[in-house]
């Protein structure tokens, strides 16, 4: 799975549920402040308790790289995927010394070492501060609205959070605009990696097996959160617990969800499956087709490009499922019905019907102003310099110098004060740059933009002046000078008179660029999200109305907590049972790729516990974001790390299905074999043996 | 354009013009046989009578590569487009003499060199078969029906053709099954390059101006027909008309639309919409996206690939672009209207009703079979081997070997007594074959084989064994010795013994894979094409019925005639003149690529004449296989070749819109400054002007 990928659970049938039935009994993904005791008592005869869930909440953990995690001794250690720490992994290697391949295991505390970018948090508080935000946005719409909602939502972060040392304090929005939340973190901008197995153990199966089961998968590692240099102190941690999974058991993910789209309209689910996804998903595969090609033959290239190139093949696969579910007749069916229920039942109430009005033809009216911007929006903002790192440092530096003359409630978001620690911290940590990886990458841009937006359009003239896109790419990765962090900290801190001085080719690319960038960028808020957010808060109005206010909002990348248990499904008739064992590993190995038997593990063959439980499945309701997501026992312990879903998940982006949906898991037991007897470590086993 | 893009017409709308209004008036794809005379004299008040149909259909070049033609001079001179001589232009090239650069331009006529694979054909007779093959047919279905209708095909093209040196037999299937009709060809199989511009000229702006206009491209060429190594005489050629066209005049194209979709049911569009395209476009995307990576920074690689990337993205552009007009809201919605429309009158024709049946039930039970079936056939069969020429061949050996064991009318088409001729000459003629390129393409087919239909998949199994894609394919190709024609030829007339004692790799390879793409092709055929095929007769019957019998049927790469006019369009409400002319190439030149002038018209520029009408635009009804289409005058004389579309002729391979789409032309008068001043060739320039 990945940092954007998959989970299950459709509100309106969640909704229902609450009244009813039992059937979509797993579905949700419930805030830690709103967790649905009474149905899940019903359902089990038992759910968590207050306490039970401030202890798992104090022990959860967020990546800022887009992961989830959790403590799992009481010196700062946190168990997460290996997925989640590739960039990290790959960032600390060179061709001679490749982590990628022979995995991280040092024999000392010492010897962990900071991945750059990653920052650890912990939620210590959640605070409703709906009334304030709509207060401030009052009767605004469109551009004004957007202003009026930024400018509230900078001032209660930075209130919140005058420590920004050691707190960071975001405002989310939930149910689309219907609801605002204050989140406090602890933060811990110091995480070292403590241990990482080879890729060919964590990925077994690659690209072909993602999104599959039964599955093979050593998608674990470990962090570790420092201050000061040293490990910090996590009494509040999750207790290891190595043993095998039962089928049947409840289970619990607690987590970070990124994003789901349960919530949509028909519109927009329209918009989605006719527009958006027509246009991202081939992009994606030339990308892909590019990188693999790219690689192809040049090991250092195959080493250097494989961190993008497995972050686009799975984003590839996840978006491919997620639109199948939409063009899946029945899948839309079922769908529409839901959205047109809802509006029968508003409209058969006078009272909520005069609130709430109608949002979905507001909708309807926003949906042709964003089939016409879409292009533009997509390639001069959203995509902007595609996956090139390098445009991002010079993007970030050429914005934070025109914000930071701003007002803190005038600035772009992710440009007030409350975010400018993290955004310093990703700008000035020294991350490895690969010239042809840059290249590549903006070129790729360039050149998509030239081809969806045309020729002529004065945007792509003035982008491209009589350049070619491969010869722009060039001559700007090439000149620049920004792959040094000295580099980026000295113009950052220089504000906007040390970037107009810059002779950086790269800086002043961004400086003309950005202008048609930020224009469109304003005409999408004023007429597409600012309006959206208006017809989302009476669609929240209209749901809490017709179902209740037990409800989920869609997926933040903030805390969640699901509830579910382990179990198996049928495939087209099969049983698939719940559990792998590390036996399987050895009978699905071809000896070629991406089934290729790791060599650590050919070496263990004599050693290993052939029965100990390898992978497994839940019905836990999650989606990228969740991975590397404590897989919690009813007894507050973890029992294994969620990393991906199986291939009928996908569809939960939309919503999900109860029969189908599961949640793939790597059992704490196998971590504990593997560093038990594949990748001997008995400093970390007698860390986490301690309680 | 290319040989399967783009062109235009509704048949509903078509038929309902046939009635009414004068609206459509340029949409069409005609038979030769059906001219619609009456129609034409009422918008024009003028039409061509027959024998100035029989000369132009007797000048009337058909090549088999994928393209059209006709003849221009009394000694067998071809004109058609650059982009239809390419792969041969590239085939004559080598590393050292690359005539794709530098363009050909014989000085004498025996330097003039043959195009391997390449046949010219002109069609000298059509006869209605209809009723034999009905008959043969009788109430047969399914797999049944498909046997019965391939047998007495198989029949009537053998015994239509006795020479079969100097002529060639095709049974069309018209309607989709409503009628079919025998050609006749007359054959030319030594088909000589004797002028080519350097592909910069002829593809000025690339793939971002490719579907464009205004634009500036030298898309000609000229190929001679031989016979027993000397040039054939053709008396009956057009009139070379160097002349600019004026705005309005009448034009006719004619030449062979290789395939539209405009009598597709709405369920057969829906599957086009949801399945075929979001399979297919990324598929193609992510191979481009390999190609372009591959060819990157490798001169030989980029001048041995660029043959396939320009088809790819061609292909790529045109089917996007048909995917597009479906994704249309108010496109679809005037295609459901219209099939409404019909629907609405068979059921009020009760004797139509009784003779027509159901035929929209019957395809959308053949839809859920076919959507069941659609991965298999497609990844196993229809892409077989992906782009791989080695793996066409031996393919071709193999099935050769196995379809001549058997009786003529029991063999797959393709493989008949009528077939096999121009089957040999594609075998067994010399053509170029990089390695490089066969392993990238054999390994795209297999991964994406395995990515689709899934790693335990059996047939997949069976593929692949325990090799990865790429070291099967690094296998095959190193290991197999098809490159060498001898080796081929020698396969070909030994025969199923020669094919099972052959120790090369690639053979043994598709010996075991054919079993499985022969099995869903029978499937395929039996569930799927058969049943069509009686459903498509009745959807024909029904049509007849509704609209009387001034109908054209769908393209299908065989002789037609569109007539339409010299006409603009407004672009958003600017209007775009129809002609471009020289000096605007100096204009749009860049110097960078693909927008850099070519290199031979920066040294004419002092002699070229800027005013001379480069492209220019009509209304004609074309798509792919129409390129090198002669745009003909009302005398009869050729004032253009068609080389390409608008972009919102792309729609029309599902419906013709007489607003906005446009065919690109490349005026005569263009050519013939090229070849004064440019190219300089008074050899051809006289042979032209001779009447």
């Amino acid at each position: 799975m990945g940092d954007q990928s998959v989970k299950s659970a459709l509100l309106l049938a969640a909704a229902s549920l609450a009244i009813s039935s039992a059937a979509h009994a797993e579905e949700g993904m419930w805030t830690m402040d709103a967790f649905p005791t009474e149905q899940m008592r019903k359902i089990y005869g038992w759910a968590p308790d207050k306490a039970w869930l401030d202890r798992v909440q104090a022990a959860a953990v967020r990546l800022t790289g887009g992961c989830s995690a959790s403590f799992v001794s009481d010196a700062g250690l946190i168990l997460t995927n290996h997925h989640c720490v590739r960039s990290c992994v790959q960032a600390l290697s060179t061709a001679e010394q490749d982590y990628i391949k022979a995995g991280y295991n040092p024999a000392t505390r010492e010897e962990e070492r900071t991945c750059p970018g990653q920052q650890a948090e912990v939620v210590t508080s959640i605070s409703d501060v709906t009334p304030t935000v709509k207060q401030a946005i009052g009767a605004s719409t469109g551009e004004a609205l957007v202003k009026a909602r930024d400018a509230v939502i900078a001032r209660l972060e930075k209130e919140g959070c005058t420590d920004t040392a050691t707190t960071r304090c975001q405002v989310v929005s939930l149910f689309g605009g219907g609801q605002y939340k204050l989140y406090k973190y602890r933060k811990y901008s110091d995480v070292r990696l403590a241990w990482a197995p080879s890729e060919q153990a964590a990925f077994f199966g690659g690209d072909p097996d993602n999104f599959n089961f039964p599955r093979y998968a050593m998608d674990a590692a470990f962090l570790r959160a420092y201050e000061n240099g040293k490990p910090v102190s996590t009494p509040a941690h999750l207790t290891w617990n190595p043993r095998a999974p039962e089928a049947g058991e409840v289970t619990f993910t607690v987590g970070n969800p990124g994003s789901t789209q349960r919530l949509l309209t028909e519109t927009q689910r329209a918009f989605a499956r006719d527009v958006q996804y027509p246009i991202v998903i081939p992009l994606f595969a030339e990308l892909r087709g590019r990188l693999i090609a790219a690689m192809e033959g040049d090991p250092e290239r195959a080493r250097t490009g494989a961190d993008l190139l497995a972050g686009i093949e799975n984003s590839y696969k996840a978006q491919t499922g997620y639109w199948g579910a939409l063009r899946n007749p029945a899948f839309a069916a079922n769908l529409a019905e839901q959205e047109a229920e809802l509006r029968a039942k508003v409209a058969a109430d006078a009272a909520l019907k005069a609130k709430v009005g109608d949002p979905w033809g507001a909708i309807e009216e926003i949906d042709e102003k964003r089939r016409q911007l879409y292009l533009d929006y997509l390639f001069l903002e959203s995509l902007g310099g595609g996956f090139s790192e390098l445009y991002d440092y010079a993007q970030t530096i050429v914005r934070a110098a025109a914000e930071r003359e701003k007002p803190n409630g005038e600035r772009l978001p992710g440009y007030t004060d409350s975010a400018l620690p993290l955004l310093e911290k990703s700008l000035t940590d020294a991350q490895p740059i690969y010239p042809w990886l840059e290249e590549l990458n903006l070129a790729f841009w360039l050149s998509k933009t030239r081809e969806y937006l045309k020729t002529d359009t004065p945007a792509v003239q003035r982008l491209l002046g009589k350049e070619s896109p491969e010869g722009l790419a060039e001559r700007l990765v090439e000149g620049t000078r920004l792959a040094d962090p000295a580099v980026r900290k000295a113009l950052f801190e220089g504000g906007m008179a040390a970037v107009k001085a810059s002779k950086d080719p790269l800086i002043q690319f961004v400086l003309k660029a950005d202008a048609d960038a930020r224009a469109v960028r304003r005409k999408w808020e004023a007429e597409v999200t600012g309006p959206t957010a208006v017809a989302n808060a009476k669609l929240a109005d209209a749901r809490f109305g017709v179902y209740g206010d037990t409800l989920y909002p869609d997926a933040t990348f903030t805390l969640r907590i699901s509830y579910g248990s382990v179990k198996g499904w049928d495939e087209r008739g099969t049983p698939v049972p719940p559990t792998t064992k590390f036996a399987g590993l050895y009978e699905r190995a071809t000896g070629a790729v991406p089934y290729d038997l790791p060599s650590e593990f050919a070496a263990a063959k004599g050693k290993i516990d052939m029965a100990t439980v390898y992978n497994f499945v839940t019905t836990n309701d999650i989606i990228g974001g969740n991975s590397g997501s404590p897989v919690i026992a009813r007894d507050g312990s973890v029992i294994g790390a969620a990393f991906d879903g199986n291939i009928h998940m996908l569809g939960g982006n939309f919503g999900y299905d109860p029969v189908l949906n599961r949640t793939v898991v790597v059992s704490t037991a196998a971590v504990q074999e593997a560093l038990e007897v594949v990748y001997p470590n008995q400093r970390l086993m007698r860390e986490l043996a301690a309680k």
